[in-house]
């Protein structure tokens, strides 16, 4: 049982793993090392104080220089599924079950409009994670939708398994090449089937019959990953110790609203961290009375 | 009339000028060249993102770097007294008026009585935070000074670190039971040392010899500043976006309340300048129509 999980490696999953690290705490911390591409992509930054005018890659190799010197350890796994159960909150990664006393969600926000049958659909032909899913479309021809070229080696691995990939990369520069994966410059609009998906429809009216499809995106919509969670125009709602409604849970950066800012973001990975760890303290004494 | 005034040249306050510089707007920005000295004093921070265990220093100078090369000028005049003036905000600085159409405070926490010989020795010994020094007493012998039992998880930190700690709260009912924890009621009246911290000197005449004083308190007058200001225990009342009572006035930093980071403070900075430019907009829309 840790104490913490840190969901998201961005400025404020950042912020909030180095405050936990100083407090000793035992936490996992989940996302990718890359950290956050929205920093690697960004071209000058005039407004993150103490560092003038840095470029986008700049402030990456800052903020990974602050992780490395603080001794933190990222877990790449995907994180598909989060619940509470009694006291305790237990995170679904890669299909490995985490378990904590507390969560700190730095989970970013989803740019990218949800699918039309995405709701109705998803865990029914429709996947976030290749590694938690891959497995059931063995020879399957399955369609990939991604916005991000780090998930390419999870492109490459759904490739090994099914039989026929149409890739739909929203990015330039894909680097797969394989006899099984067809590129596809379409845009995604719409998931159809009764009980599963049959269907990818595109916005040129173009329509895809696949087994599966898979929407490897980054960041996650709140309550598709944590459905107890209360949230409000997709954003997970807060207050100002960026408390969730749910005890022992937190929350971090773009997620909880605008502005979408890093220096907003690493403000509030800090609060949500010493909130946290003075949440643990609390309960720590409430079990020793 | 200017379209604000920043109060405070602290992380928060640099971090709301960089954010109306950028939005060209026409404001002051009050405080002093040194920006901080709690952060020029500070021994080491570990926790600010992109600035990996700087020295207060460094820290002063990076951000020094940011005012530069944002092109920021500081008026170097002390604030006495704000009124808010139907819908102008009113600024009394060295004996001259300042009138502006928002505000953003970022003023701090002032420590009302302080300890003979506080001023001298705050960093040489006396710490203000347990989070950012509390590191640098491992095994050594301190005294701890509180007036608010919020702070008792900082006393359990430092007694995790520390051989030895006197423990001097001025409220009863502490939770604190630890073996190298001792309970002192005197009151502090001074700290003494030659170059750094040595000696507490408590009101009855007891003289505690200690490596090192952390002082954890509250004490915060923003209402003598502008009585208008809605405060709660000595803190400026804020919303998410860092809006006070008084429509057009934001306030950011130590002054809305713990914890008292440079992280949380430049976040904060951050949200009320960009809220800040979000209302002026919307109140030159209201006066075109």
């Amino acid at each position: 049982m840790f104490d913490c999980i840190i969901i998201g490696t961005g400025p404020a999953g950042l912020s909030a793993a180095l405050n936990l690290k100083k407090y000793n705490k035992d936490f996992v911390w989940f996302g990718t090392k890359r950290l956050s591409d929205k920093v690697i992509k960004a071209e000058m930054i005039t407004n993150y104080p103490g560092l003038p005018n840095v470029s986008g890659p700049d402030l990456f190799k800052a903020f990974d220089a602050s992780r490395e010197a603080a001794g933190l350890e990222i877990t790449e796994k995907t994180v598909t599924n989060v619940m509470k159960n009694g006291n305790t909150f237990m995170v679904l990664a890669d299909n490995d079950i985490y378990e904590a006393k507390s969560l700190i969600l730095c989970i970013g926000v989803m740019n990218a409009k949800l699918l039309e049958g995405e709701d109705r659909l998803l865990g029914r032909g429709l996947s976030y994670c290749a590694t938690c899913d891959g497995q059931f479309y063995r020879d399957k021809k399955i369609a990939v939708i991604t916005n991000d070229a780090k998930y390419e080696h999870e492109v490459e691995y759904l490739a090994d398994l099914a039989a026929e990939v149409i890739y739909l990369p929203t990015f330039k520069d894909s680097v797969i090449s394989r006899e099984n994966v067809t590129f596809n410059s379409g845009v995604p609009a719409a998931l159809e089937g009764e009980s599963k998906v049959e269907k990818l429809v595109l916005k040129n009216g173009e329509v895809l019959e696949v087994d599966g499809v898979f929407a490897l995106r980054n960041a996650i919509v709140p309550t598709k990953l944590f459905p107890q969670l209360e949230v409000d125009g997709g954003h997970v709602v807060v207050d100002r110790g960026c408390r969730t409604n749910l005890e022992g849970c937190f929350a971090a950066g773009d997620c909880t609203g605008l502005p979408y800012q890093y220096t907003k973001a690493v403000g509030e990975g800090n609060v949500a961290a010493l909130n946290c760890i003075t949440w643990l303290a609390e309960q720590k004494l409430k079990e020793n009375v």
